[in-house]
């Protein structure tokens, strides 16, 4: 059997660029570029907790960088250098090949490089360490929104939880949205680029991580400032069509988490800025509502204004 | 039960005043010091491979940070910035408690800020990401060893795996000495002090997790250096006295793992300076060998200058 060093240097070493020293000493080293703000973030993925057993390798090593890039884009901030802890229950090595190719697939195409990282034997976890730079003082804050804002989300949500709901058996989605739904779930694209383009534009930001609403209940929360959202405004995605159950397909928009779209707060005179990066990027930022001075609450209207209910509250690991 | 969020906010969020912004955003922001290099390193705890089921939760938090810890020191590194991701089976706040008590109490010690990270339900698992800083073009290497240099080692090694080797019933070890061992193996002191000394002394550096002969032998292959390790100058643990089975003891002490010594290379023209060190911080400092030119092997001698066989290797994960 390959040992735990034969596989970090057959599947994890690649050349580092952009750092003084990657994989292969006691630390990577880098250099910050001047006047730059290092944003960090760390996710775990856990087989049974984040991802159904079984799932496809090239997916997994994608899902977990883009994870971790979807909090880079949040902030505002350019992917530079990653770390990997893998725990796996057997050195597999065509699943390893699997998911490096995932990894570095996802990474070589948004400037990331892989520096450094743990291989062990265990239940199989994923953790993954990115860091970023942001100008000092443009990272994009969840406490910065304004009464007066105008609350966007690029894409469109809901996806990830409609293709989790089949996967578990509660819904029945058709093909081609079947694989759309699965697609979304399992490899989400961060929008990493959005993240960039919204320096200087928004004045807060999240990634939909947990589902839009609670993830908008974050950035009220913490800017301290309440928010009306118009739920006709809210973007259907193409996959919704093809779900029998539209109550529950609409509380998978609202409320499903995983999509890791980008949800942000700008003032109106950025609509202007803001349709022309959309253009650019080709990806549609919508409009869905507005923050207003008061309680740190989401009031969810219907067409005629009227205040309906909230569905569930987004995911959380322990309740 | 307290939700995700509560958790992270009871046990999680202390005030983090060396970063541009702590806990509770999608990423941390930090600025490095002008003129400094960042040193990131990973390690992933696993219970089962790493720690025992049942194993102390202060002890716990503090050694997940502690291995972190002593690979900064390794490169020479001031620590400063740490993310933790946790997974937990349940939210047991009395085991939470403890962990962060361990976990805060060396980060403080060693002037760590606790920035971010993720909190799961999983099997038990623990990963930390810790950041440091070293001047740039100071780093201690593992490719630095030349030919002529003294091979140094802090401290004793081999009273981890003396205590490892009690636990699981394969000796047995009196107290006090067995007390020491264990607490050696569950709660090491990383030196973090000696890292930072060491700059400017030292040719190349590793710390011993994996054995000391493991270990030198990383720094040979990166080096591309022999190295000549004279058996009866390689310094015994007190509890190496208790242990009836000597030759058992003295593998322990050349490749047992977990012991977080530095191990060091350094000419010879640096002795004085290392003497003031090793008085300044109260830790012995002991000359083991000397690196030579040739093939990437330790030989381990005898008093009369013999090779003798070398012990079995140190710990891999895979084999």
């Amino acid at each position: 059997m390959a040992s735990e060093f034969d596989l970090i240097k057959r599947y994890f070493s690649r050349p580092a660029p952009s750092a003084v020293l990657g994989v292969g000493d006691d630390c990577a080293l880098v250099q910050a570029r001047p006047g730059m703000t290092l944003a960090m973030t760390t996710d775990m993925l856990l087989e049974g907790t984040h991802f159904r057993a079984g799932t496809d390798a090239r997916r997994l090593g994608h899902k977990s960088l883009a994870v971790n890039l979807s909090d880079l884009a949040a902030m505002g901030a350019d992917p530079r250098w990653a770390l990997l802890s893998l725990a796996l229950p057997r050195a597999d090595e065509s699943w390893l090949d699997a998911f490096a190719g995932g990894f570095y697939g996802l990474a070589g195409r948004c400037g990331v490089d892989l520096i450094g990282g743990d291989t062990t034997r265990g239940p199989l976890a994923i953790s993954v360490t990115l860091i970023g730079e942001v100008p000092a003082g443009l990272a994009l804050r969840r406490d910065g929104a304004q009464a007066g804002d105008d609350i966007w989300i690029s894409g469109a949500t809901g996806e990830a939880a409609l293709g989790l709901a089949h996967l578990s058996g509660r819904i029945d989605i058709v093909e081609p949205f079947r694989s759309g739904c699965i697609e979304r779930l399992e490899a989400p694209e961060p929008r990493v680029d959005l993240g960039g383009r919204l320096r200087g534009l928004a004045n807060s930001a999240i990634d939909v991580s947990d589902g839009l609403l609670a993830d908008l209940g974050h950035i009220l929360e913490q800017s301290g400032a309440g928010a009306d959202v118009w739920v006709e405004q809210i973007p259907r995605p193409p996959g919704m069509v093809a779900c029998a159950d539209q109550a529950l397909a609409l509380e998978c928009v609202t409320s499903g988490g995983d999509d890791y779209e980008l949800l942000f707060t700008a003032p109106p005179h950025a609509r202007g800025d803001l349709a022309v990066v959309s253009a650019d990027l080709g990806l549609a930022l919508t409009r869905i509502g507005s923050i207003v001075a008061g309680e740190p609450v989401a009031v969810l209207r219907d067409a005629g204004g009227n205040s309906i209910p909230v569905p569930r509250p987004g995911f959380d690991h322990f309740r």
